[in-house]
């Protein structure tokens, strides 16, 4: 008998992070973070695990996606699916009727990441290796054959990336090696959530350097006095070395967010993250232009690579910052990775919320082997909340991810806590 | 007793259009019309009416979404809805945990535009007046209130709206009796749907010019020796003065558009509607630079004015074309309708499908009497498809609208057609 998937289990899950605050910034003062939990079962017992994350309310909406995208996933011969996660990507996010409810973006979009992505961890579970591994053990045909160029061939084509990832395979191994040996360097956003008091804010700073982290991140954008305060507070905290990046959450129109920066210039802000709408390509290419060198960053909401093809070719971000669950997944990422490296834009990572961090850090680590080459300016973003969820969670020590070695995408999560924190009916819930 | 909203159903209606291949183009061979419908009941008896459009597979995803979101209408006092919808939009597009689904696209953004619809119809109704008139009696402040302008001042500030609007206000009145008596131009898509034959072709356009249309729409895309061919066609059953737009459905990449309108050149296509990705600004430029005097249109997929905004700002289109079931709501159209007047590019609304049509027309109706002023190279989408399930349907002749006179969106379904075409469960699914 053919191995075949038997069932895509899909569960709402959904953490409590805004009794406490977690996570709060000018857009989301109040986030639930959760997921969309996907998990496929094969005919012979193998499972792949997956997620979208999400904030809290609407999870649903997301579980509804994912359960009617499974219905092309089920029955499918798995040997296939695995050795060819693009040819599932391509059905789901492509299929005629569906495809008006985005078209690639959106809940549906994110569905069909989520059930690629579980597709990817069950073929690195197959192989015996973590994602980032089976990444890099692909040839750069292989890869290039994973990535739809429908709508990117104007600024990179199948050639091209071809020939970047090529040029990228000399010293791949000594890269593995150092990846193995000293990871990839990470950046902390646990210090700077608007919610914090300015005692809270101070301490975790300290602790960040302490840490080993070489940037940290404050949210902003609630209020111009406070977030003057906060700055002055956080480089009073850790001195003139470290980065501190601020991120504003979309808060922003155009002119307001290059007002409010020139405020906060004096306290040297590395990078603004999310001035404005994340639609908003020529928005950030003038903020870009009006508050440079402030560098200029978004990622977490951009919904695909066409968005992300323009940023970079109008010039308007400096730091591109991929996410795990809002594209159509690990393929529709790579393509990502060849455009920003086309474009010599540096990846920073989003990462938080729940998941995100042990979904992504696969990704940066195989940019760095066999894509991009460095490290250099590059940090996945790290928030300690949540991790021990996780079966197989990340682990960062002096400011660094250290490489996954466990098979898999890293996103399993344990099962008492996908029972407890199930919603509605779990306890941590139905108690409420 | 204040009056509320007292429930919000909501229905997925699908329609096996896919049976005769009406409506088939390059990226939707078989489209079932369908769609997510809303009724909102007041404590006094009263309805507002709404419908989300999709093509089939996915209808019940957008159900979900609008079920979610209907909990912040639910028990809403009527008078205040109905007095200030474009609050309810904030509220619905801005909630700070679904927000991360979109932000303001796809799913979680159209069910926003569907309830915010339904409030528009049921103020209309109240009012006793077609939604184009309530639209078009509002005072310029009034309008602008409506609006969320957070990322549009780069493009559009409150001030210039309202110069713009009391500009609009000379004349006002002679316009609307102008439409009153002669109606608004339409154009007709059913000729040149992919899936039919080159003599239906040559009839269905005949046809139009029978009927008094001056602009008819081919669908392209498929192949192009076939769109060689059916362009020869309906350019000699034309002749020589009607204009022939063609809509590729979103099938190419720029140097694929670019290239393959070359060879349709001679058969002097007035637009090329959604030559690539409707993300991709940047390319619509391209392509535009590429082929003029061939004009660009898109619209239908774009998913709310933030978009719009960078395609007016970067030159990318001649023809913006709103769709009333894409965007956040008659709110968001509204800030489209002043973008588009502000760059001085005219709008041709999406329509076809099923409803789009009867709403829509209010929105270009409301702009030709209170925004533009005019109605010159400006038409409706027009196809002749599942009008009879509507208890206003449109009233087309000698190729223009007619403008509606009962009071509402026109949004409403026959009570028999909702049950018959209810999906899975209505007579015409069950026996499949």
């Amino acid at each position: 008998m053919t191995e075949t998937i038997l069932s895509v289990d899909t569960l709402d899950v959904r953490f409590p992070t805004s009794r406490h605050r977690d996570g709060s910034d000018a857009m989301n003062p109040f986030p639930d973070y959760s997921a969309a939990y996907v998990v496929l079962r094969t005919t012979e017992g193998a499972e792949g695990h997956g997620l979208i994350f999400t904030v809290g309310r609407g999870t649903e909406i997301e579980v509804a996606a994912v359960r009617s995208l499974a219905e092309m996933v089920v029955g499918q011969p798995v040997a296939e699916l695995v050795a060819d996660p693009g040819a599932l990507a391509r059905r789901l996010i492509g299929d005629s009727q569906i495809r008006w409810l985005g078209p690639e973006k959106g809940v549906v979009h994110m569905a069909a990441g989520g059930l690629v992505n579980a597709v990817w961890d069950l073929a690195a579970r197959r192989a015996g290796k973590p994602l980032w591994k089976l990444l890099a053990d692909l040839t750069p045909e292989q890869i290039v054959a994973q990535i739809d160029f429908r709508y990117l061939r104007d600024a990179l084509t199948e050639v091209e990336a071809l020939e970047l990832l090529r040029a990228a395979s000399i010293n791949r191994d000594a890269r593995e090696q150092l990846l193995r040996r000293e990871g990839y360097p990470a950046y902390t956003t646990t210090p700077g959530w608007l919610g914090y008091d300015d005692e809270k804010l101070a301490r975790l700073c300290k602790e960040a350097v302490e840490d080993g982290y070489e940037l940290i991140k404050l949210k902003v954008g609630g209020s111009l006095a406070d977030d003057v305060r906060r700055m002055a507070i956080a480089r009073e905290a850790v001195g003139p070395k470290t980065r501190i990046a601020v991120d504003a959450n979309q808060i922003w129109g155009v002119p307001d967010a290059i007002g409010w920066m020139r405020e906060l210039r004096e306290f040297d802000p590395y990078w603004i993250e999310e001035p404005t709408s994340p639609d908003d390509v020529l928005g950030h290419a003038a903020v870009r232009k009006a508050l440079a060198p402030i560098k200029v960053a978004t990622g977490e909401h951009v919904h695909n690579a066409v968005m992300f093809k323009q940023l970079l070719q109008a010039g308007a971000v400096d730091v591109v910052q991929i996410d795990a669950c809002r594209v159509g997944g690990v393929n529709e990422n790579l393509a990502i990775l060849l455009l920003a490296a086309k474009f010599g834009v540096p990846v920073c990572p989003h990462a938080g919320g729940v998941g995100l961090c042990e979904l992504v850090q696969h990704l940066a680590m195989f940019d760095f082997v066999a894509v991009s080459g460095t490290t250099e300016n590059r940090a996945i973003e790290y928030v300690d909340h949540l991790h021990e969820h996780f079966v197989h969670p990340v682990r960062v020590s002096g400011g660094r991810y250290l490489a996954p070695t466990a098979p898999g995408m890293s996103a399993q999560i344990v099962a008492e806590s996908l029972t407890a924190y199930s919603f509605p009916e779990g306890p941590e819930w139905a108690a409420e």
